[in-house]
């Protein structure tokens, strides 16, 4: 056998998130079934983690293991083949002995993605999100200060409890810890980097965040809570109270899926 | 009565074309559902010319007249609203007297977007199209040189019988001539620009093309056989005698929808 890694970018609105389930077109799934396809193998690939329907990847990693004795660049091209245009295979690799996607990894950043319609000029009509960008962004009605958004995403750098950012589903919630990383069961994680960049015409605003782990919905709730502080609903400083109050209630709204990509795992 | 023209941009993937089907998600029904849901009123809004289903748009012009008394900024921003986020009204403004979006037009401009897959330098691996790029390009397979295709490109400058180059199904062929060109019956165009850049990266091929007017599949047709003639298919210097054939099967194959996008309507 020999032990894979592969490198992904798949556009997560065609498919219902990364995890197989029956009867939906997810992209573990897809991949399953290209590799049988190429290979007569059922391989179940293990993704760095999962993502929710709508949520994109531009660096997913995947481990699995294949009998069949295929050059590298073969399997690149040949799954490239045998996928939707919506998945592509950016990088096909022997892996070290033990290596795994989830295990392994030490980090991972995402990147959310936020539409500003206001110009921030008086008098002058707002942007129109054009219909290529919009499922990829979040097409955000509020005007908003992306100064005010970055002081509130410099307060959760360092560890702290995230349980106020997290999804409020507790079966849900409970399963996937269980499955993820079954001997963690605190909600405490270490983010190493957190911010705000604004494109230069200043209608993209884009959130920056690498960290140890994530909590599910972890990030969509951090950008919901950060466009909060940005549109004056609340003061940047009340985020170290809202992680202290350890409740989803004191944290702002999920931010919708599309906004969101998983943009590297660091190994 | 107020007459309207509108400038419309749309992703062409969530479609079935710009004409009004029934039982079928098109932009002309869903433009004209929208106007009724905010004014009740039944109007079908008129379009410069129908695109394909798949085929997008950046800039579609449409004229339609509204009994409701409404500020252009108002009807703007209600119909971007309503609409879904896959079309986007980019401008709304009273049209003067006469003003027809399809009869006033004087000519049209298109772009067809290739994705390159070879480098050009011998050797290295071939690009890997992005998930997020696919639905707006033809990602073509072999081997192209943008010079020769730039070259077939030029040859079609000036008045020609583009007979060639037009789909060839006779019913819909008909059907749409009569209604749209009911007193041009001849496939003579008159084409005012017809060339391709390449990006920076050599990833992207555009052609962009200026015409009086275009048969039905025109754009795709051409771009399809420059397409061939980058690829060292066909010589560029085969474009003149593939014109005088007047014979669709002189010609290259029909590039994808995907690929094409209506860029702007001159009146």
């Amino acid at each position: 056998m020999q032990l894979w890694r592969l490198n992904l970018a798949y556009d997560g609105a065609s498919f219902h998130g990364w995890q197989v389930q029956p009867g939906l077109r997810t992209v573990q799934g897809t991949l399953a079934a290209a590799l049988h396809r190429l290979t007569g193998e059922t391989v179940l690939p293990q993704g760095s983690g999962r993502t929710d329907t709508g949520v994109h990847a531009l660096g997913q990693v995947a481990s699995l293991s294949l009998a069949a004795p295929i050059p590298p660049e073969r399997l690149l091209r040949a799954l490239n083949r045998v996928l939707p245009p919506s998945i592509r295979v950016l990088r096909a690799e022997h892996a070290e002995d033990g290596f795994h996607a989830r295990h392994s990894a030490v980090s991972k950043t995402y990147e959310y993605r936020v539409f500003v319609r206001n110009p921030g000029v008086a008098g002058k009509a707002e942007r129109i999100c054009s219909p290529f960008l919009a499922p990829y962004v979040y097409d955000y009605r509020r005007p908003i200060d992306p100064a005010l958004s970055n002081a509130a995403a410099a307060l959760v750098v360092g560890e702290h409890d995230f349980t106020s950012f997290a999804a409020t589903d507790p079966d849900l919630t409970a399963r996937r810890e269980a499955q993820e990383e079954p001997n963690r069961r605190s909600n405490v994680r270490c983010i190493l980097r957190s911010g705000w960049d604004q494109s230069q015409d200043g209608s993209l605003l884009t959130y920056r965040v690498t960290g140890s782990g994530f909590l599910h919905h972890m990030v969509r709730n951090l950008v919901g809570t950060f466009l909060e502080a940005g549109s004056g609903r609340i003061a940047p400083e009340e985020i170290p109270r809202i992680l202290a109050k350890q409740d989803r209630a004191a944290a702002g709204p999920t931010a919708p899926a599309r906004g969101l990509f998983l943009v590297e795992v660091h190994y």
